[in-house]
């Protein structure tokens, strides 16, 4: 079978989703560096693999792919990897968790969205720094809120890592990096602590290119 | 079986999404307005509804459902509603189509970011249009060039409505409260001209409640 490669960013939490998934459906992958920061995502030859010009694109089983969640239930259709539990309304609380930080938390704070409010705010790179906490904290505040329930187990959904869990640990490291106040998620807390633990989740964990 | 209550807005486009999903599933339901404009979406009563304080909410199965996405992938599962094709590798086209909206249009461009925007460059009114005009347009061109695929077909993919024409209806009545151009986009223009002529859709364009 052809090797899968991913079109990856190292600090790009879309990617760190996805690299966590991949490790934990077993799928061996080698990564290609798109460079944001030179602006590689938009340059022809990743806009041919994704019109959006975005990362992570995935080539696999002969796709291309894109979309990190549209990837991930792929995987888990494709592999069983048991992202999803296998109850409707599990799987719809699953879902909705994974949204809630997958759709409103990460798109806001985009780099492309953060860096157009610092144009249109004059160019004061405070104001980023300001936006990423503002939107990340509402956001993991809802999230534990949500948590709340008893279908949280050892992980955002019973007591196996799922697709809530593998987006929750990017944003974490964003908001670590953006400096948000987290103490108070203490359910949240606990569940990072769990995913730490695993294997699949820390080898994902964004490390600059050796180069 | 209880009736179905939907927690709506009738300008969200969340919202408008999941009426056309319920009308598709042939699901009765009535509805409850949570006037955003008043701010009723933070109140006591709809935060215990949702946490996230946002509409829509439904009330079905005697289930409490959040998030319009992980909600109408419940309809497809318990009512098989054809709203994702049958293979994995369509299903994933799908999705992705879906979130170039869902994730990267819709959160950036609802009212409470749009707001904060406002605020932060001095409260111009005209920032907003411009925000919506900018990040709508850009979703949108992506997505005319992903319909580019011989996947397309009467609709997004294939000859039925399924969840990706689900998201674009309601993103492009917001484009067009915008002004944003749409001309140039022909896939999608042909797209939604048959999405009009379905009872299911034409059925959940909003309308200010009648009092």
């Amino acid at each position: 079978m052809t090797e899968a490669v991913l079109y990856d960013y190292w600090r790009s939490s879309a990617s760190y989703r996805l690299r966590i998934a991949l490790n934990l459906a077993g799928v061996a992958y080698r990564t290609e560096q798109v460079d944001l920061r030179a602006g590689e995502q938009v340059a022809d030859a990743h806009m041919a693999r994704n019109p959006q010009g975005f990362v992570p694109v995935l080539e696999l089983d002969g796709l291309r792919l894109t979309q990190s969640m549209a990837i991930i239930e792929y995987l888990d259709e494709t592999r069983g990897c048991g992202f999803l539990p296998d109850d409707a309304p599990g799987r719809t609380r699953v879902r909705a968790l994974a949204y809630v930080i997958a759709m409103d938390i990460h798109p806001i704070c985009n780099l492309s969205v953060a860096k157009h409010v610092v144009d249109l705010t004059g160019g004061d790179k405070a104001v980023m720094g300001d936006w990423m906490r503002h939107f990340i904290r509402r956001g993991l505040v809802a999230f534990e809120a949500l948590l709340d329930d008893p279908g949280t187990g050892a992980f955002c959904h019973g007591d196996r890592p799922g697709l809530a869990d593998i987006c929750l640990m990017p944003q974490l490291y964003n908001a670590e990096r953006w400096g948000v106040e987290l103490a108070d998620l203490v359910r949240i807390g606990a569940i990072a602590e769990r995913c730490r633990g695993e294997q699949g989740f820390a080898a994902a964990i964004p490390a600059p290119p050796p180069d």
